[in-house]
């Protein structure tokens, strides 16, 4: 038997509970031994929960107890659950987490703590919610240098472009509806300003990479900026447009970015609608996989957690590698530096001289869609700054101005 | 470093040569160790290869040198593959395989010989090529109850079947196309009788049940009786024919089927197109999650293989466990008992007759279209002895029929 202690009992935590108690003969069976829940740490009172017992709110107990193996971490954001998480790991229990935050900022002190103390640190929950992406990523490619990951990593995002997409909403009326379906934050800041696809689009980056990549060194962009203008052109264009986390390997460097991005009917990442979640892996031999699903909700994402938990009780005597250390060199392309192709939207009063400044700048017979006073064409790949460049000459406004992917 | 042989030099065979040649600085650092390749068995000539001092034909110098710690075995085929896996399990050599029928036929035993030798027996490269599934499977979706895979496991019926749906071809002419293009063999037998797809589902499907499911007891339908007339219904009715591996948990039962089914354009599925493969897997608390991308090919199968060569190679203290053992109880459910809708075409010169007979026979409002000669319906879900016998009555000579997933 393993004892484990949930640590934070809101969605993903109560579904960690869930998960463990519904499953619990599949799991046992999968885990080789059972897997107890000692402690629930949670400040809130729980004293009418069926399991009152379980409930403490004082993290010493837990770190005190000699008995418990394994930590779930599931509070979400830096502190307290930083400190917790280094308590735990320096006592030499295991800790399992679901916060990309945490991962994302501190990730590489805390998988040294816990090769140290002889336990460990797993996250599969912290990207893509229930899919399985970090193992396959380390262990199943482990024959594949990985070139590239293009990733639809926020549901919620996904959820309101295609709203837009699907249905010509606005922004604001998508995002309300997201609101009122649960699927998005009162302060949606996170999620659509592309933060959160940043957290996870570091996790998987630092990863390939081996050292840490910083989400605040990355180019982030989000969608709030999008127009129903830009859907219709996208569509056109044989597009949608989709906020994606992508990190691409050139060299000894990587350009990671997160923004908007035209993604053609091409793309297996195309179709990837709603609130779920699409995660491109290219490796030099395995070519192109998409794993696919909800990456987010409760047992989802618990469902993630508990699977790590599984892990550690059935392999004890496992090796703990770290996934990255610390960054020691800089290997981040700078933004204006990528190579892109560029969707643009253009507003003129004389669109034919317009366009004749374009072919001349970009070359002719590109792609172009004309509107009422304004039009839209997609640029040939270059990098960002000189685009940009070329684009500040244009006889007329630039309105809009996305990657391609 | 760690010592290995392959065993059969083919296809997949030098791919693995090449995939830990070409990688070999990633491997290393992945590995945590070096990855040495000491032996290739294959009785042909290979004196002019640039490593020729690696071959050797008889077996026995593999089996009798301790050195050597993992097998890779890629010969395809029963025998002699399953006698050469024996010896090396009994002499205490993990084997890593992608031969999916002899871990179908007799994956069981295999299991149980290397957990009794203290070595390992994976197969990750045995179903979905380069693409990650055995391992996500039985690791990240452990705190699932796997309720239903239902997947696109053989990338040359994909093929034919894409051309058919999007290009009006014939299956003859789609074959054709398909072996010229070297996706299809010269007996193209295996792959469009559905026989590779069965032995697919039955590893899977043995996974989640932990005991053999055997293809033999799998009704296999392929895909040669479909006509460009049942892509074109198929495609009034919103949806594309593609050839599916299912397995379906009922209560402790599965009804595990391999046939052409009707796929509509809400499932993950449907786009899946060309020679790609799609497993759709559905858990308890996951939902459903999609595995996308090369299901065969040279090097997406070799990396595969590479994979958990990897994986043995870093945790050599892992434990082994059986991913099933030998079938002691009968789980499948007849396939005449088996509940789907299925998609009818019938010739008659009466449609309105005929259809008046089938709105008494399945309800009204039965989803219908009506051609030239002959229409086309879907029925609502009901056994298959149910779905037949209202069938056998019906004034007119059913043309086909498929199930609907």
């Amino acid at each position: 038997m393993v004892k484990i202690a949930i640590i934070g009992f809101g969605v993903v935590g109560s579904g960690v509970y869930e998960v463990l108690r519904k499953n619990a003969s599949d799991i046992t069976a999968n885990a080789n031994t059972e897997i107890d829940i000692k402690y629930i740490l949670d400040i809130r009172d729980f004293s009418s929960h069926s399991e009152s017992h379980l409930f403490v709110n004082d993290v010493n107990t837990i770190i005190n107890d000699s008995e418990i193996e394994i930590v779930v971490e599931t509070m979400g954001g830096v502190e307290p659950a930083n400190s917790f998480t280094r308590s735990c790991l320096k006592s030499g229990k295991s800790v399992v987490t679901s916060n990309k935050e945490l991962v994302a900022t501190y990730g590489d002190e805390l998988f040294k703590l816990a090769k140290e103390n002889g336990c460990k640190y797993l996250y599969e929950a912290s990207v893509g919610g229930g899919i399985p992406i970090i193992r396959p990523l380390s262990k199943c490619l482990a024959a594949n240098r990985i070139d590239k990951i293009a990733g639809i990593l926020n549901g919620t995002t996904n959820y309101i472009l295609t709203r837009m997409f699907n249905d010509n909403a606005s922004f604001e009326s998508a995002l309300s509806e997201a609101q009122e379906k649960g699927y998005a934050e009162k302060d949606p800041t996170a999620d659509v300003e592309g933060l959160d696809t940043g957290k996870k689009i570091c996790i998987l980056s630092s990863m390939i990479n081996g050292e840490k990549i910083d989400f605040k060194d990355v180019h982030t962009e989000g969608i709030t900026k999008i127009t129903t203008e830009d859907t219709e052109y996208a569509t056109k264009f044989g597009s949608a447009i989709k906020l994606i986390g992508l990190c691409e390997r050139l060299g000894d460097k990587y350009s990671v970015v997160v923004a908007p991005m035209l993604v053609g009917n091409d793309s297996p990442l195309y179709g990837v609608d709603d609130v779920f979640n699409g995660i491109m892996v290219s490796g030099n031999m395995l070519g192109d996989a998409l794993f696919y699903g909800r990456g987010a909700g409760k047992l989802p994402t618990a469902s993630a957690v508990v699977a790590d938990v599984i892990d550690i009780a059935k392999n004890k005597s496992d090796k703990f590698i770290e996934p990255w250390t610390e960054s020691k060199t800089d290997v981040l392309v700078p933004y204006e530096e990528i190579k892109t192709s560029m969707y643009v939207r253009v507003e003129t009063q004389d669109a034919s001289n317009a366009i004749k400044f374009i072919e001349k700048e970009f070359g002719n017979g590109i792609k172009c869609e004309i509107g009422c006073g304004e039009f839209a064409f997609i640029t040939p790949a270059d990098t960002i700054s000189t685009i940009n460049n070329k684009l500040s000459l244009i006889p007329g406004t630039v309105l809009s101005k996305l990657m391609v992917l």
